[in-house]
């Protein structure tokens, strides 16, 4: 019995949106640790044999802190062989993958990475939202909502002075305080999405100007997990054009 | 018959980085119109009678022009049905996916799209560099080193200052004029990575500080296509402190 860890990213919802690489490891797991961010149906193509392990987040916490599940992958791995975890999105996009890496290969425990769909670009194309398109956007810049302070990434104030497409990611409850970071630099009236449960049957979008977003998400009852996406692209999307008319002075209508 | 296209992402080089979603609508293909930059093996989850046609670009040249792509697609779905666009990575990442979506639907042809694994970020991964790593790197940066003008993103002189990792797509031939840029801005030191058909068998990576990478990169003969990563993530690479030491003064090592 050989131990090791195989990171599979099981992508942003839509349990079609794993890979085919992510399902033959699966099927050849001993152990599935997962989040509360994989599609739950996943797990079923692990063998029946398969130890299967929630150690996700639940109602804002966590099962297990990150020093607990190195510590389980392990003695799951010494003691089971091949251990799969099994992560929403992609392992290396604020999945921790790296660290639960580095971790098992101290102690000889080789590890494979299967990557994942990362939600910061199916989500937003899921809404028909390109984070690239010609003449509109030459780049898109993924940052994190929630550093390891808690904290908004400091590098989304040079983000808002960008021509990027600027994809939030865990960012919902620090939306007034991103929206006013745009507002200062005189840029809120950028298009913004903000897409809630992305890729699954329950998704939903609000679609705005920057300035009015805070308004428009409560008024529409949208939240976490969700992707903010801020930029010209979003004037792509088919409901843009009709918020910004609804925006208007009656006058001007 | 319903005319219908669906936009596949292919994902990075490997076969087995196509998603289930994907596989599923080639099963369903009347047509596929594929790029080069697609594994040719996923053609034969296209049943028999599809029509299989090659659409890429071969030594530099395409073989039709966006405008013909766009025609073809609708012809072909009103002739035959179900038609699959296949493409490299991600089709809304610098994949001119829109633009096509965009022109079928003016003739009334609707148009899903499915979503791939982007080379921006599996392509890192797969030399063992996250996009993102806890207490190193706060977001990523996706760039286009070509943009329909042929030149270098304007994004990348901004992306030159910022702590995020850069990841640049489609950069080899401006190679020298990216290190440039940052050498000018006081940045030549940063790691950098050039990893060339990325998680395909005969992958290849050079790593190193920006301001020696157009040397290596001639030195160790890597070409396009590859991904170019910039940032203190690189640093995790197992064989960039070897390279640094090698780039020293004897005197010192």
């Amino acid at each position: 019995m050989q131990p090791k860890l195989t990171l599979v990213g099981a992508g942003p919802g839509d349990g079609d949106l794993i890979t085919l690489k992510g399902i033959k490891a699966l099927r050849q797991a001993d152990v599935v640790l997962y989040d509360d961010l994989a599609n739950d149906d996943l797990l079923d193509y692990a063998p029946e044999h398969a130890v299967k392990m929630y150690v996700g987040k639940r109602a804002g916490k966590a099962s297990f802190t990150q020093e607990e599940i190195n510590g389980l992958i392990v003695r799951l791995a010494q003691e089971h062989g091949h251990v799969v975890r099994l992560k929403g999105g992609d392992s290396y996009v604020f999945g921790r993958g790296y660290e639960e890496s580095e971790y098992v290969r101290q102690y000889g425990i080789s590890c494979e990475v299967v990557p994942g769909i990362s939600s910061s670009i199916a989500v937003p194309a899921s809404q028909g939202i390109p984070v690239t398109c010609r003449g509109v956007s030459e780049s898109f810049w993924v940052i994190t909502g929630t550093t390891r302070h808690g904290e908004l990434s400091d590098d989304l104030r040079l983000a808002v002075q960008s021509k990027a497409t600027v994809v939030v990611l865990m960012g919902m409850s620090k939306l007034a305080e991103i929206c006013a970071l745009y507002s200062e630099a005189g840029r809120g009236h950028l298009p913004m999405a903000v897409v809630q449960n992305g890729t699954r049957i329950d998704e939903q979008c609000v679609v705005g100007q920057v300035w009015k977003m805070p308004h428009l998400v409560a008024e529409q009852g949208v939240g976490a997990p969700a992707v903010i996406v801020i930029g010209e692209v979003v004037a792509l999307h088919p409901a843009y054009l009709a918020e910004c008319l609804r925006s208007l002075p009656v006058a001007c209508q």
